[in-house]
């Protein structure tokens, strides 16, 4: 077991119409003067955004509004936000959306609250001394970035796509009311539950200091994120459901599933960027359709795991080798993903790279964890050439 | 599902040695002068109260010292610490020990920041609108109170136990070295280890919108404690087996292993607080001796909660019917007790009440929590007489 901290300071506000309570969330933190930052059109056209301003017209709290946070946000946008927030003497952001817009609602915190440019903090020059507060009002269940202090940015200028992770970014409060999610399409749901039970997976899959309390907490997730998802395929306005999937999203990238272990492993995750940098694939389904190739790669590195996964996890009969049970674990788990009609490789995904993109993607990801990654195995730029062509 | 509120600022440091990042912790919150409030002669004689004065001196903090916080913390105590306090123009406290220094600490600080006396919260008369901040070093794992709202004091004019709630109180770091606890009493483990999951059961025993994320965190929680409870038995200094308690008593009472339902049941801790009013007792020995008696009492009016903790928790058999499902489930945590020397009756703990004894406390009892208590049944003060009866 390794020693650890866990630091989740902010205040969730969970349940129906909890948005109502978003003007006295921000006085109590503080905020005067507010940028509400948010995402397409999807919280014009619901109505939220409009029910948002005129909560805060009503409490007398000033804002400006910025939209076109788009998944993978941008960097541009970031810089127009913290011009924004100088210009206008903004005192606190408030998020209204999904993983795109609280990334950049933190990455523009970050710009406001310190010299210089921003892009530092996500090209590794340098920490962040602050972060202008933040507060979430969630739209979509996935990243579980309105409790986490990770936020990914994309710069445009060679499509270079970057996370920085700190604890002054994390959300003062996250508003969550299943309700808003509902009107997310099929797909889109079924990619966020897997991207919220890969969060915990990429945890679990670890060969460092695994802690028992913590498997127990990510089987119990796991398990219950693939019930509801499957409900949620059938009946996409159960409440109850879209609430199991909601906490579990920020569960599942707080922290709280990897107290005790080595960090985890993250190829899957640093695999799928890289193929969601050269397509337009959905975030989660890009993680779909490498993450059985990649168990298959990696798993007899990492057998006790996958086998306690198997067994724990998917239901796996506890009969024959321990490399049978953690096969037949890595089975259930596409079946799952094909349950809920995401794609278990790179042609479902609707991806055929040539040779050259291939080792582009390859080469691309090792150069961006230099030279190596991963945890269940040490995977370098050949393992990962190796597991994008499996994927097909 | 019940709407929820979150609420866990407490910054967890967790693992060997971190006792020595507590200098630096204190500044980062800004501490100046400190008030280090310990309980008893365990923290002296062990050397630790002098690791930490030595690490605050050498890093010219100042701080004054407060001893004597026994278990049911007393409030004469709390205002001999809130006049320190003041006359020393101390800004921040440092518990150093378990629940009872750091319920004692909260109550400090609560007479610190808001004026008048600090009894009237405990006494439900009024709300605090601050504390001083707080942070702790843990030295026992059962109380949970190092990521709590709660604390519990005790007026000694007339033994009143009164319990206060504020996320006013919530310590601003926690340092949790598992190494502290390994000194303690085999029999203090033990106590602990009930009450940890006493913390959790009294959530888990609800008749009130529960959900089922919470069920498998709290399952697994559970599961985890009786496991490494046993360990600890046979070995008092298995590192390891520790940090599983000590991490399980955080989560098991800071709201995690309650979120969505109706606030659970409770009545168990409330039907303790007043035995261990009346007789000295341990509390975590109190719970397991009351515990058995009040499921027997109260099962049937919450069967599928019961029968789910039976298959899921203890992992009875799904043979038979609901009921006998339910009352094995009772009887093999009856039989857990026993196994690491907990009692399972009031004989077994030592105490054999007179009549009048019985209904003074059921009438205490009563009055305590208005006439009635309970989720998984509704009990009266004759139920509450019926269950101390039972339970000898």
């Amino acid at each position: 077991m390794f020693d650890f901290k866990y630091f989740t300071p902010t205040k969730v506000i969970f349940g129906k119409d909890t948005e109502k309570q978003v003007a006295d969330l921000i006085k109590e933190f503080g905020g005067t003067k507010v940028l509400i930052h948010y995402g397409g059109g999807s919280v014009v056209r619901s109505g939220l955004l409009k029910k948002v301003t005129d909560i805060l017209e009503e409490a007398g709290i000033n804002f400006v509004t910025l939209g076109g946070a788009v998944p993978n946000p941008h960097l541009s946008l970031v810089y127009e936000g913290i011009e924004l927030c100088k210009r206008e003497g903004v005192d606190f952001i408030l998020a209204v959306g999904g993983g795109s817009a609280i990334d950049s609602a933190k990455a523009i915190g970050y710009g406001v609250a310190n010299d210089g440019d921003v892009w530092d903090f996500y090209d590794y020059k340098r920490q962040a001394t602050g972060c202008l507060p933040l507060g979430v009002i969630l739209t979509m269940s996935a990243t579980g970035s309105e409790m986490s202090s990770s936020s990914v940015i994309t710069k445009e200028e060679g499509l270079v796509k970057r996370g920085y992770s700190s604890d002054f970014g994390r959300p003062k409060f996250a508003i969550m009311n299943p309700v808003l999610t509902m009107t997310l399409p099929d797909y889109q749901t079924a990619c966020g539950c897997t991207d919220i039970m890969m969060h915990t997976m990429e945890r679990y899959f670890s060969n460092g200091g695994n802690m028992e309390l913590t498997d127990a907490l990510a089987e119990g997730l796991l398990r219950t994120v693939m019930k509801n998802a499957v409900i949620l395929r059938d009946e996409p306005e159960n409440y109850d459901a879209r609430a199991e999937v909601m906490w579990a999203g920020s569960l599942s990238h707080n922290g709280l599933t990897g107290c005790g272990n080595d960090g985890g492993d993250w190829a899957t995750h640093k695999l799928e960027h890289e193929l969601g940098g050269l397509y337009d694939v959905a975030h989660g389904a890009g993680l779909a359709a490498l993450w059985g190739t990649w168990a298959r790669y990696v798993y007899k590195d990492c057998l006790p795991r996958f086998k306690k996964f198997a067994l724990n996890v998917m239901g796996v009969e506890a009969v024959g080798t321990d490399e049978e049970i953690a096969v037949r674990g890595i089975e259930a788990m596409e079946d799952f993903y094909r349950s809920i009609n995401m794609p278990t490789n790179l042609r479902e995904l609707g991806v055929d790279p040539t040779e050259e993109e291939y080792a582009d993607m390859a080469h691309k990801c090792a150069a961006g964890v230099g030279g190596k990654m991963g945890s269940a195995k040490v995977l370098y730029e050949e393992d990962m050439l190796a597991i994008y062509k499996q994927s097909l």
